[in-house]
């Protein structure tokens, strides 16, 4: 079993959404899907945006390394001309189906929309149309993701992440080990099939 | 052709000093070495330390990770009980040695030193050491990495690797290609044989 941690917003969560269902179903490995607020984690490390928006020449350097490796692995790829973009809804209609045979597909039609369609994803409108396309009730998920208790969820969630120790995305943990980033999910994939 | 930009107090380009001979030797890849001082490009940036201490949470987390990518690698590994070690002498030395037929193995022994045998490196008793066990003439290289021309050559070093958008360790470049950290040291090394 594998936890995967993630945020539409983040560009190396988008490798690992794109990769994980796949990489994992080979090993034979269940995908526990944990989506969780980057932001506020960001904002209790004092930073105000994400630090490839902060460190510039870092920043600089992601815009290269990305379209790189999605060549790597067969993903496509545009720059967003926004970034980070907002993710609230679509996160909070991550939160409702984290637990659904769904979850897979909306995650990488959402990811999809931010870096490849260069898309607002933080509108009913686009969560919309990717919840019709997967055969789902779009007007009734928008409007529990937009209920307290689902806010309030979401919330729960971004706190439990910054208690274990998450300080970015994507993470992964296999029982308590904890790996950071897309460049280490073939080593916890292949820690969890082991 | 591969350019391999380090620091001897950086743990991740531990990894890869310890790795690159052998990975660019079994491709054909000439290896390039750049040492260069972290601390300038990190307070540039307004840090004062590394970020492996400025951010807790980070930082406890590269401490798991190092043991497990050692294992993985075939390497020794003990953590080092000061981090980041002073490395001046030891990177003076370095600069001296880039061109000569030592300088892997010598990289190698200073590493080693680190995060190994969790030893200061910054003293001329360790440096004479490395130099001396590799039949080197240590007092004569200790002097001249100690000359004003040797400490200028570092400084400009550094500045270069500013200018080229360098903001961590180890960072190898494949003509303009940047690759950042030992986790694209492989796909470097690949991209140099091809």
């Amino acid at each position: 079993m594998i936890e995967c941690w993630f945020e539409f917003g983040s560009n190396y969560s988008y490798l690992s959404v794109m990769r994980i269902e796949q990489e994992a179903a080979r090993r034979g490995v269940p995908v526990v899907w944990r989506p969780f607020l980057l932001g506020p984690i960001f904002k209790s490390q004092g930073w105000e945006n994400s630090p490839f928006v902060l460190q510039q020449a870092k920043g600089a350097y992601v815009w290269r390394d990305m379209p790189r490796l999605c060549r790597k692995y067969g993903l496509d790829w545009h720059q967003p001309s926004q970034f980070p973009r907002r993710t609230l809804l679509p996160m909070r209609v991550a939160l409702l189906g984290e637990d659904q045979p769904w979850m897979a597909a909306y995650c990488r039609r959402i990811m999809r929309m931010n870096f490849v369609e260069d898309r607002e994803i933080d509108h009913p409108e686009a969560v919309g149309e990717a919840l019709r396309e997967l055969g789902l009730s779009a007007d009734a998920l928008l409007r529990e993701a937009e209920s307290d208790q689902t806010k309030r969820r979401l919330r729960e969630r971004t706190a439990e992440a910054q208690e274990r120790g998450i300080f970015g995305a994507p993470m992964f943990f296999v029982g308590e080990e904890m790996y950071w980033g897309n460049d280490r999910l073939d080593d916890a994939l292949d820690a969890a099939a082991g």
